[in-house]
């Protein structure tokens, strides 16, 4: 499972920290959990939080954690509840919970000495219930391959996993709505629906390890949302324990349902901060009978755009996937991966998938297509596969990139919505903007939904480096009324850069709404909303 | 405008109760006020409400009209400031308010004395934020072609007009993204987007006369949501005007955007009772290169599931629409509207449309299909039009169902999702219960969306029909998980049978968030929401 292999590449977190905080559960404030761990590959930064918990007071960087809130502290008596209601599911061992406290670009770390694993949607509503009256903050955590530090705890806060969560309830082969636990690998769910000639409407690089409702919980993208629409569309039930552990039955599975307001929406998207997700009910397209891949080059962005404008003309209702690399991403995943570049070099790269009904009219459509780029020279070089490794060994190109640049050191991530027009002027503003700065600016990212992942690596963390892109990045984006997060969601890092693309009226009232549903603030604090609300 | 033309069929509610109450402007508690006229085109029932206002006692029949809440009455000094701040645009003249008074289905009378037509957002705050300071209860309202009475004063609230917020603020061309105010009638965006090369993501039969906030208001379903889904992944931006006339922008119009808790969310398909839309952005798609549309006959129910599941495998992702009416729907057509059937009569009829980017194509995957279906007999006879004036005849078919009904007296209209196997169960399962009680007992609807449009029509009301189909009705819904209002939304009329498709938890927290966002419940009040949250 992952196709990420996980603590391979970079060196573990120096263990004495860990081990030195580890062993004690006592309910006194201990100095230790009041630090919260931001770690890099090369470099361990350790924020120590001097302010007095609850001070309000801001970290020096607006993406660092902030002071730890009073929330209690886990006792003896509370780990004797947990291990009751979940016998060998409750783990302590510093060891076992090492990968639950950290995320996978390794670059938040918290120190939680409690992991539950849940199976059943009433467990979770006993734990939450329990933490609630309590006041212990509580992480919830799916396949942990978030890349805003949304899933890992920021202190001591208690991690409820859903992995064992992993059912299937029910799947309907007429209407094509599947049912599951939220703990649900997103692969494992594209198996088992392929073998009953569906797929999933989502597909992204993680699939191996995330989870559905790690998905649903950060409004996941990824590749198939320019055919196939967002979880907004295509979540059609969901079923979630809110903090004081009342189970929020919204499952049904109907296409169309207008009997008041959609609250599942409130989650979607909400990144675990106003109630934890059990399940899931989502409309699955019909897997296609066709699906060709080509690769293409383009010896510039403009000639990228209108290969794009003339694709959505010619390929239409075939075109399930629009996406672009650079150069730069081209020799990351030469020198890191050893994969090959199958085309002439290029500036610029794309990745066209199509999905149909009739194999011999999309292949018309698309060597229709492909003459027309050709011979208007809108495209330099290509290749196109119909055969599923090669397939697969195209989108590699694409999906391995994020991998890539792990190798590079530090990446500093963002990724950015723009009108489609502007979203490689980033990219090249910002390589003038910070000249030999940076080690690497690199773009790659969705062309069909205006979504730039612009990554910016470093030898290592480097605070005026940082100092240079932030927040003259959110500027840039602001000014063209773009969003600071298309798809990653805020989690801890970009929590206060959320005034970037959105009002002050509009925050205060996501705050009402996190102040209603969990006013206690016990799920996953520190995360989606900035520490001052204004 | 409107395709629906209005008041020319039903005879006008008796004018001298109208008359009889519409002269004076007092802020004293008038009698007047605390009456909800239901009224039918033959047969007006008054509701008199006795319980003293505020009392929280419900009325007899769920579906009629709760007592006035306690609501300032306007006075002559609220009038001043409405026509200092809408100068003409602030309308008082009683004639020219029962149009706005009354619903299409002539079923639901309010006495609203003022009717505000505001240009801008601006205005809108400033009207809210006076009501909201007054304690003045305000129904906005769209092209009043709600059906289940949400669009229409109960009482005397003001009624907020968007008819004068129609200009078109931005359409991006590459994107598809169209910004617009709330009071732009839908098909004249259609119109505006052909020329364009694109199309609105919705169709529906009162596309001439309905606003695109009163579709987001609603969450209008409609002909085309099988191919591009709901308005909740459709629409990326809403502006909304809260109750206390707070702006809330949230029209970024962009693909993607995670930056928070998605708030437009809320507005979409509440009903006017959160906030007042006053802009829309929405993502288009391209208009198609082909068209096609097949009317064919079935001989049974199951067969037209068969053709539909042969269909969706065949026509895969050019199909665009597939509905259906029964022979009863069509007898109606023919008898009252004087339409003909173009094929030979069956016991079912399906309007199957395609849409796509290759004429060729097209009608190549259409051919195949139609062959299978007549060779394996589940198709017994069929029609298939590519010219425009032949295709919009073919759907004047489905589209002009209710406009049939109107005909036959009074209508007990239902829009029920169920798992799409069952739809037609219950058509045939309300004939036998009802047995000679009811004139007509007819089924059409969107076969692909699982959602059937239940008709029952009467001579006139007839409260023991009622009784007989309610709550039948809703417990066989209920009883197969379905939703009792699909696409209608709840209303007036189906506010109290929330619970038949919403669980108590779910409905609290529905009422939590409209004290949130309306603590004096001014918008759109005795909608949506039961009389009673448990």
């Amino acid at each position: 499972m992952g196709i990420f292999p996980r603590f391979t590449r970079l060196p573990l977190v120096s263990t004495f920290i860990w081990s030195q905080y580890s062993s004690a559960l006592t309910a006194v404030g201990r100095e230790t959990s009041d630090r919260a761990l931001i770690v890099s590959s090369s470099q361990l930064i350790q924020h120590r939080c001097v302010h007095s918990r609850g001070s309000g007071a801001s970290p020096a960087n607006p993406g660092d954690a902030p002071p730890r809130s009073p929330f209690s502290r886990v006792t003896q008596k509370d780990l004797a509840f947990f291990t009751t209601l979940l016998p060998g599911r409750t783990i302590t061992d510093p060891d076992l919970l090492k990968s639950s406290n950290i995320d996978w670009l390794k670059t938040v770390q918290g120190n939680s000495e409690v992991l539950l694993r849940p199976k059943t949607t009433e467990e979770v509503s006993q734990i939450l219930r329990y933490c609630n009256d309590r006041n212990l903050a509580v992480c919830p955590q799916g396949g942990n391959t978030g890349l805003v530090g949304g899933s890992v705890p920021v202190f001591d806060e208690i991690i409820l996993s859903t992995s064992l969560m992993n059912q299937v309830m029910m799947f309907d082969g007429i209407s094509g709505i599947l049912t599951c636990q939220a703990g649900c690998v997103l692969e494992n769910l594209s198996h088992y629906l392929e073998e009953k000639d569906f797929i999933m409407p989502l597909d992204l690089g993680a699939k191996g390890s995330c989870h559905i409702g790690g998905n649903v919980s950060t409004n996941a993208g990824g590749l198939r949302l320019l055919r196939y629409g967002s979880l907004r569309g295509t979540v059609l039930g969901l079923e979630v324990v809110l903090a004081d552990g009342r189970v929020l039955n919204c499952l049904a599975a109907l296409r169309k349902d207008n009997t008041g307001y959609d609250l599942k929406q409130l989650f979607i998207g909400s990144e675990g901060t106003l109630g934890v997700i059990t399940a899931v009910s989502i409309l699955c397209p019909r897997k296609p009978k066709a699906v060709n891949v080509a690769f293409l080059g383009c010896s510039s962005f403009q000639q990228l755009l209108e290969t794009f404008q003339c694709c959505r003309g010619m390929l239409g209702e075939i075109l399930s996937a629009f996406e672009f690399l650079d150069a730069s991403c081209m020799k990351l995943l030469e020198k890191h991966l050893k994969l090959t570049n199958p085309i002439t070099e290029s500036p610029f790269y794309i990745v066209i998938e199509t999905a149909g009904s009739n194999a011999t009219h999309d292949e018309e459509k698309l060597h229709n297509f492909l003459e027309e780029v050709m011979a208007s020279s809108l495209v330099t070089d290509g290749t196109v596969a119909t055969e599923a490794t090669k397939i697969k060994a195209l989108w590699s190109l694409r999906e391995r990139v994020t991998e890539a640049l792990t190798h590079e050191g530090y990446t500093y991530k963002y990724d950015i919505s723009l009108p489609v027009e502007k979203i490689y002027d980033l990219v090249q503003d910002m390589r003038g903007h910070l000249g030999d700065m940076a080690k690497n600016v690199v773009g790659y990212g969705h062309v069909g939904d205006g979504n730039l992942h612009l990554n910016i690596t470093s030898p290592s963390k480097d605070p005026a480096l940082l100092a240079a892109i932030e927040p003259y990045v959110y500027e840039w984006t602001s000014k063209w009324k773009g969003s600071i997060s298309a798809e990653h969601g805020l989690g801890l890092k970009k929590r206060n850069y959320i005034y970037y693309s959105k009002s002050s009226e509009t925050v205060a009232l996501m705050g009402s709404i996190k102040g209603m549903l969990d006013p206690k603030g016990i799920l996953n604090p520190y995360k989606l909303l900035p520490d001052n609300i204004q």
